[in-house]
């Protein structure tokens, strides 16, 4: 995979700042390989994503950082820029279901998802074969026999430990505590197994089954404390008709919970997700 | 268009039933054109469509009725036989927005949709040119000058003179009272502007704009007293981004709702739609 | 509508290009509403096109292009910049079919595609009761006591008459000769009823119904010479069965290229396409 | 899962023959689970599947066999009854690319897919771990060091062995010889990497780009001896755009490849799919 580095910014709307960015690429010689712009019409925020080959620039990516900073400080920026072959830490979290686990595994071990797993964590032992098939370090937390608290404080520890730079909640069904959401805010992507808003809480299947919707589908989105209601990063849906059961749609579903879950993490980490508000910008 | 009888029913699930019914077609020599069945696990309930060519049968729509009574009883049927050559009397409600009423109107007038359309009924004048073109008689109803309980008894007159089979809410902004949505129980249809139940009531494009779904979508769906929360016939959804208004969602929704109204409308009038509790059946 | 000047670009991709074009629009002062870019990497041409408020630019359109011009001709631009006040003349052809015709006329009519209609040209003279309907001259040409050189000579004075910038061939079933299609390159568009490369020519869904697919689809692409393989702008699918014969799938189909069509005008409309060979760039 | 007999019948429409068969399962006792019915308008050949809870039957699946005998004679039937809890065995066949590989496995090891998976044979080794991992026997067939012919052999000697009722080419990239063609006919199912008849034979993805369509797909089909023109089970498609390179298409197009391989697979097992001629009925 070619190197690049990827400057995103986002920052109030004025005149100037595409032509400042641009031209400091220019003067280092950077050669574009994708740009992005959005302007948030309501907000007047505008967003930008560049990626650059990194062997066209004459700076090192220390040495980036430090001669774009004027500009960011000029234009009032919330910036980064990130080395295509830096691999992220992303840690999966899982409970029974295994589906959302091994996809987003094969399209790891398969070359598709570029990241490192440094590690699983699931409240069900049964996980741990697939974390041994893929040779990731298994920890079973027990959220049966402690308090939630206590099996949170020890899955805060191991991400901690294992250095995560992304949690995926890989249809892992326990609610994370306000404090962990706000450790993790824009660093925790969630399935939901429904179009939101439709649906959120408990079995969104069964409450779609009993609402004879004609559609179901599945949110991907960043956690935050107010459950199934962060920022929506990606969503999929399918058509199902009257003769598909509850069982039916959970086995349908399945397939929009990994291409959504799939999609967003992709996005997230080649940084193609902007978090503006409650919502999002994804440059995909 | 071939002429053919559609034999409708349901019953609770019973050993024999189908037999019962396709003995007694076979008996009058009915060819079968097409054949629906459905069971609900859940209730027990057993639906059931036939669609036969009226040219094979050896009696008459009336005759047929007659003959197949016992049958019916002894299972304890809902049922229905319809002549696909008797069209049925559909009449369109509509405020400002054209684009339903237009696009139900040219699937009418190019013989896509058989039926009759007896009349339109509007709370904004400016859909009178649209009526004209088509030939349809056009009922202005004021909402604004007299109380809506008035104006309301207005349309029902005017459903009742045109002997409305079926009444289409085609982008009508107005909430129907308790007592006409009884009295049109199951022969009013909707379109809904969102993909329920997400973004039930009131401008549901800038419910899905400041979301920040990544899908928009229409429910067409029976009419009931709960706004929004009828039996759903169809649905229909597409894909919008970051990048799109609240106005660019309208106007791409369009498309959306247009689909989801024809589909649904086509349904009922060809009778492959059965309604059970707040659910529907449909032999697409 | 905002009032907004479209700047569309193409050239070979160089350092410097995105930094002059920027700091030539911060030196006007304009505002981005919209800003695309794409580089192919195979062949190492650049596309940009700027969507900005023309209310925020110093200049007036001729001045700016005067301005423009020594930017674009160190880079070797292809370039244009359009108001988006100045509708373009969309003539339409239709031969039987009405449903692509209609649905142009009332996406136009209703605002929602911003052009002038000048004229509809039809080789049925069935099409003039819409025509008239919506107040637009019509022209029925004769092809059949005519030979077809003929005919399509008095196409061609008619466009040239009407001024039309684009040609939009809704279900218009004669073979441009190629002449016409040289003349009007970049400038006509026509909607194929399947996803091509599947069923190229002549009755597509018979085609399609005949191979037992399970999708069908339609394309709007550019005209060329060769038939049906004009650079394609979009395509759409849907989901057929076994249960659907081939005049289902007319019908069903029709919904495919009445959004094809109407998705591909508006993007040619509003400058987003830009042809690169045999392909198409969509900033949609 | 509950235990169901599956009666799946394909004869010429004749009238009484419905009622023959739910006359036999009415005096049987049978509880029908799904019916389906399908009436080829143009062949006059007459489909039906039902789906019945083996419990409520009265008969063994042999006496059903001898009871059903005679109206299978009496209607010229080919047909076939199967009982859901005889696991088929599914040999897989697999290259390089193991995405549709690893989907199939994990379907079946969830319990999604109910069968069977005696063996995997690759002429690639690096395919052996998926295999390891599943607990499948592997085998490598050589395709590069020795003729193609005996390697073919070796193939159909191994399917043989494991008594494999059906063969999946799970992005198999040899082509099957006309002899093996025919002893699998209707028993081998391929997955090719476009929406079919577009992008046969070699390199589909590089054609699509080649070719600038806005969609791609994947195409589940029955080998015949006519490469990629067998009858097609299940399409799937989804949206690209110009930015997509032939090697973005690659990697979104294996989504749509695992989809329809997984469906086609699962309708197949379910005895849901009846050849016709070189289209499918597909009871889906």
């Amino acid at each position: 995979m070619q190197q690049t580095f990827r400057l995103v910014i986002d920052c109030p709307d004025q005149i100037g700042l595409v032509a400042a960015v641009s031209q400091f690429l220019a003067e280092h010689n950077a050669t574009i390989v994708e740009a992005s712009h959005h302007t948030d019409q309501q907000t007047g925020r505008f967003f930008m994503r560049h990626e650059i080959r990194a062997d066209s620039v004459s700076l090192s990516l220390e040495s980036f950082k430090l001669a774009f900073r004027p500009i960011a400080e000029r234009y009032a920026m919330r910036w980064k820029i990130s080395d295509s072959h830096q691999k992220q830490k992303v840690a999966l979290l899982a409970s029974r279901e295994s589906h959302c686990l091994i996809d987003i595994l094969h399209r790891w071990h398969s070359g598709e998802l570029h990241c490192d797993i440094p590690c699983i964590i699931a409240n069900h032992a049964s996980m741990q074969e697939y974390a041994d098939w893929y040779n990731v370090p298994f920890h079973w937390v027990d959220f049966q026999n402690q308090d939630k608290a206590t099996a949170f404080e020890h899955v805060r520890q191991l991400l901690n430990e294992y250095e995560a730079d992304l949690t995926v909640l890989a249809r892992f069904m326990q609610i994370l505590p306000n404090s962990l959401c706000e450790e993790l805010a824009g660093r925790a992507i969630n399935i939901h197994h429904s179009f939101l808003p439709s649906f959120a809480g408990a079995k969104p299947y069964q409450q779609a089954y009993d609402r004879g919707v004609k559609l179901i589908g599945a949110t991907c989105h960043y956690v935050t404390k107010d459950l199934d209601e962060g920022p929506i990063i990606e969503q999929s849906v399918l058509r199902i008709s009257h003769g598909d059961t509850a069982a039916d749609m959970v086995r349908k579903g399945k397939n929009c919970e990994k291409m959504a879950l799939a999609n967003g993490v992709r996005y997230h980490l080649e940084d193609r997700v902007i978090i503006h508000g409650n919502k999002t910008v994804v440059f995909a």
